[in-house]
């Protein structure tokens, strides 16, 4: 069974979510699309509480949240208990988000980030485990 | 009377730490410095706490957070409430997240950025307003 991977994103990430949406997919993931579904303005944080849940609740097990520059995702993001949203900017960063953060939403700016950038942070993010150890304690205080 | 600005890092910014502190003061600030006071290695989601609590209880007007990648941080000062914790990599995502996001912590990744670029995001993010307009609406939703 295919692991199922949820995305979100306002306006300002909506091209970037199209992109990755078919890229989780041609790399064999169940993608949920959690919208937005049209290029009008939208508010950022009803968009992360969407896919918090979807987490939360594990009807997804990681997530993809973009907004223009990433910010305002990662800060709605991780006012929600459980969810540990990494904003990346390249493949280092998505790399250590998983390694030492066990970060389980990868976040995005779709306006700040190209294509290819974005596709590599998509894919180190997926591929990478979390190494556990002196990280797990630490991991553990984000109640 | 000049503004307050806390500061506080783990380890992994503790070298970066000591930089921002002296530019924050060679800029007419008055800079408080929340530790870490070694190079031990410590749980940065501690730090975030002690920063959260400076600035939600007004000592100070803004903070800086730093840790290596600037993830764990953002992840961490993002659970407070009423903290809009903003990890920035250059000088364009440290101006938006003050013009969209009216981010009152920055988050930087000492092990990621250099001296001279986390020294321009510190002063963008303290140069640059909140815009206001349609981001005060969404910023009213990050409760």
């Amino acid at each position: 069974m295919p692991e199922t991977v949820a995305i979100a994103a306002d306006h300002g990430g909506f091209d970037l979510k199209a992109v990755l949406l078919h890229e989780l997919r041609a790399l064999g993931y169940d993608a949920i699309d959690l919208g937005t579904a049209t290029m009008d303005a939208v508010d950022y944080p009803d968009f992360a509480a969407a896919l918090a849940r979807a987490v939360a609740d594990g009807k997804a097990r990681q997530g993809v949240l973009i907004c223009g520059t990433g910010i305002g995702m990662s800060i709605a993001a991780n006012r929600h208990s459980g969810i540990r949203a990494a904003l990346c900017h390249d493949n280092t960063t998505a790399r250590l988000a998983r390694q030492h953060n066990d970060a389980n939403v990868l976040v995005l700016g779709g306006r700040i980030l190209g294509v290819e950038a974005a596709k590599d942070c998509l894919r180190t993010f997926l591929a990478t485990d979390f190494e556990g150890g002196r990280h797990a304690r630490r991991v553990a205080k984000l109640s």
